[in-house]
């Protein structure tokens, strides 16, 4: 498994940030975003409205920062040695996320939109999956560079794919995700069974 | 494109079943579970309560057959001869029910709960998406007559990889489904490049 310290969280914001992100998305989940208030925020993590405020001024960049920065989303980019490695590695982090008792409602809750207008849920939820895509590239260049994907080979279809797999099973299908499935669901799409 | 035509609705209901599903399914997305109420569907549907009390005794049966039978969310299983065209129409649909201006919004309401407790949404899922398997299962005899379909191939795989790409592209990422994405995505995972 990828080291989940990997991925730093340099980003701005008050020393309570994370205790902030985790209040944040567990109202979203349980009370949606009309819900979703800094004071409610402010209680649930402890802190003061004001150091909320002193770097959101709304709950719509705080829940993007959550979204973005929170430890309980995170990624880490996975460095097995193989393209087929690192997809399974990535594979795994998405059923973890998918199944996760603490993670679950956070994604149903954020990709549902829980009451976001459909033009603020689209654009956070875009942001997101870019900023993860960004973050998988070093993956794909790797995988480049060591002569593992052909040409053709579009890495956002490839990640589609497999991430897909993992949503429709776990969260669409509610079916149990099977021992396996990630290697199942990465052989699956990987052309010339590369770097296995 | 498959015939719309070609999956029987022959279940039991009103002759307003089509209507009243529609207003089932649309006071979802537009009020969540809490504001599904058979008085507002009734009133929607330009129908009396008794004639879906006849047939529904509640909401969550409703809801149940509204998803299983509404005809806007229904699926045309293909026989295009290969099951490289089969599973490309299959997606085609996919995509057409996630970024179709009446059904995303659905689709999201159902998918995200909409206020359903979390054990009566994984019920009304799973169902869901089984009853399309079972229905998508002569694609898959019919594949394996055609000897297109190894023994180690499995179905339910191929589809979650192929429907999880459109999920991830068009509800996820929010980004616009790109031309020739559903033959991209299927032969991205046919082993072998059967039938094409």
């Amino acid at each position: 498994m990828p080291d989940p310290t990997s991925h730093p969280h340099s980003g701005k914001g008050p020393r309570a940030a994370e205790a902030i992100f985790d209040a944040t998305l567990r109202l979203l989940a349980e009370r949606g975003y009309s819900g979703l208030t800094i004071e409610a925020v402010a209680q649930e993590a402890g802190v003061n409205k004001t150091t909320i405020y002193r770097w959101w001024p709304s709950k719509a960049p705080l829940l993007r920062a959550a979204l973005l920065r929170a430890r309980v989303l995170e990624i880490g980019i996975p460095d097995t040695g193989t393209l087929r490695g690192d997809l399974i590695a990535l594979a795994e982090q998405v059923i973890a996320l998918l199944t996760g008792v603490r993670t679950r409602s956070v994604v149903r809750a954020v990709t549902s939109g829980s009451g976001l207008p459909d033009d603020e849920l689209a654009s956070l939820t875009r942001e997101f999956f870019a900023d993860r895509f960004s973050r998988e590239q070093p993956v794909f260049a790797r995988a480049a560079a060591r002569g593992e994907l052909p040409p053709g080979v579009d890495p956002m279809l490839l990640l589609d794919l497999i991430a897909g797999a993992v949503w429709m099973r776990a969260l669409l299908r509610s079916e149990p995700v099977p021992p396996g499935f990630a290697a199942a669901a990465v052989d699956a799409v990987l052309p010339a069974r590369s770097g296995s």
